[in-house]
């Protein structure tokens, strides 16, 4: 799983880097204190594109390049904050990869479609996290503005159902992800 | 429940009067065999406001009165037509309640929150409809647009999660609906 | 789709063989009649072996042999009645096909993790069957007693989630069932 | 929330007394420093029993004594461990609470019927935790097998879904697990 809110990937608080941190929030080591410990609270949202009847037209992937130059695609993805609600949670996320004005619509309802179990050893579940045990919440979203990639993301890639779940399509996400996103396809009636 | 497609109820056909019926609709004397005879498939929509992250600010019941007088309060909720898909039914029926400029978040996924089975016999569930056995598919669906009663109902009143569940709302629900309603705002974390 | 109840398939009402049918059970040309003009009211169930933590280990599949010499893989699948209730017609399915020792866990929940709609007309959806218009409730299904395939079932195949999804398996399943079969291992988090 | 792991309040890691801790667990000061600073996942499981339609019958809450001598009632709840998976902790924290061979039926999918987001805050969700933030995926969990309150409860009471429903009780629950439990009788159809 790539924290796309934490790149590179020993920044942990994303919004570090970006505003004073409010009291309370951990330092960097304090973090990885505690990423050794105990399972992390994440989101991931898997943003589309649906037509009038909600069906799903179209399915929006993160392309970036790693520090070894490999070309990843990856869904929105990221830590839950102390005291921030679930869905406060996919919101900032989704804001802070697909930019302001996506205009995400949030599930009314906090059910996930799964929960992403992602270990720090590989094989326990279908994903893996080298860097921590994280707990997260999948959802899909429907996105209706403009969306951008930020940050350290390339590009927005906009695939159908049927090209997300194609073998080269696949192979470019990691720690599951892959899965994941099939996961949502099939939850959303569209698993090619 | 109150078939919003069809009112007077002895109208099974609810688009029969406004437009030539396709090949293949069932007269009333087939669809009252029928009903008689098979489970129907129904949807029952819950309108709701949702706020940017989401969460739910206002539920939409239609206010109805009977032949007898009485005021009723109900979902929008109606048949499946033949070679029609669930969320194409849902569309219909919310752009027949609630006019063509709803603009209802129809959900990607065809998971409903639930599947209200109303019995012609009250009491083996909480659901009952004295005209047939009805499976209904049931979904919370967020309208963005403007809403407008339809038809034969007075007036789409918006009430708060909390006003919803109250029983002086409730007891105006009927057929089971009140329940239903109950179970949309536990889904969506809502429940008074 | 093979309604596992429905064999040879202009049979409808399939326990009318094995007993007196009751009072409003439908003729076999009124069932055809319905057919051609409403949606009917399906359940699938995916039977499943689990572990003391319920992860799936296995997954049931009924193996059979069409009047054409095909050799086939279905899930249990079949109508609801009029009158019957879904947990009821699960119930009522998966003994049929599977004996009456099977010893089902039947959900406590309604909510299924799917509904697949079965169209007569192919490419709409990926669920067909050419008899029908069916809308299918779908459950994963953990059975714990002996299981013994029923009826005109030649075998009942235990496979694991990796080989229940291989092409080679899907190949033989039919009106989308494959698809449905590994929305079900998506759902369950054991897709491959 | 009462962890039910988690008696005396103030000790965090459960199983800390009953054996060697393995290594990597959390003193006390480290988890008191991140529940302070990090959301913290746990599980919550409404047992019941059901009948063989999958049916509710009753649910199960184990009653307790708070050191203040208030009578409590209480789903079975505790935190997921790092490296444990969530149906490995949901069978841990099961049979902890009802003892050995409760035999519980472990969901054979992660998903949820809802999650429960226990705020240090009150009133920000309907679910208050003054100890920590808690992220709780819930569950409701058929068991089949001899059920005994084990370590500080008194009592492991079997009520059907309309008394667990009813003020009395819901008084009896403490940090929104009366709004847990009457969502998982909305979730199983049983909502009095």
């Amino acid at each position: 799983m790539t924290d796309t809110a934490d790149f590179p990937p020993d920044d942990f608080d994303d919004s570090y880097r970006h505003e004073t941190p409010p009291a309370g929030w951990l330092s960097r080591e304090e973090i990885a204190a505690a990423r050794a410990q105990l399972p992390i609270v994440y989101v991931d949202a898997v943003p589309v594109r649906v037509d009038d009847s909600g069906d799903v037209v179209a399915v929006g992937l993160l392309l970036r390049v790693t520090p070894e130059g490999q070309m990843t695609r990856a869904l929105v993805s990221g830590r839950v904050m102390y005291h921030e609600r679930i869905r406060d949670a996919l919101l900032r996320h989704i804001e802070k990869d697909l930019g302001p004005v996506a205009l995400p619509q949030i599930p009314a309802s906090p059910q996930p479609f799964t929960v992403a179990e992602y270990f720090p050893t590989p094989g326990i579940t279908p994903y893996h996290d080298p860097r921590q045990h994280a707990v997260s919440l999948a959802y899909v979203v429907p996105v209706t503005g403009d969306c951008q990639p930020q940050q350290h993301a390339l590009d927005l890639a906009w695939l159908t159902p049927e090209q997300a779940c194609e073998d080269t399509v696949q192979v470019e996400m990691h720690g599951g992800q892959g899965a994941l996103l099939r996961q949502a396809m099939a939850h959303v009636g569209r698993l090619a």
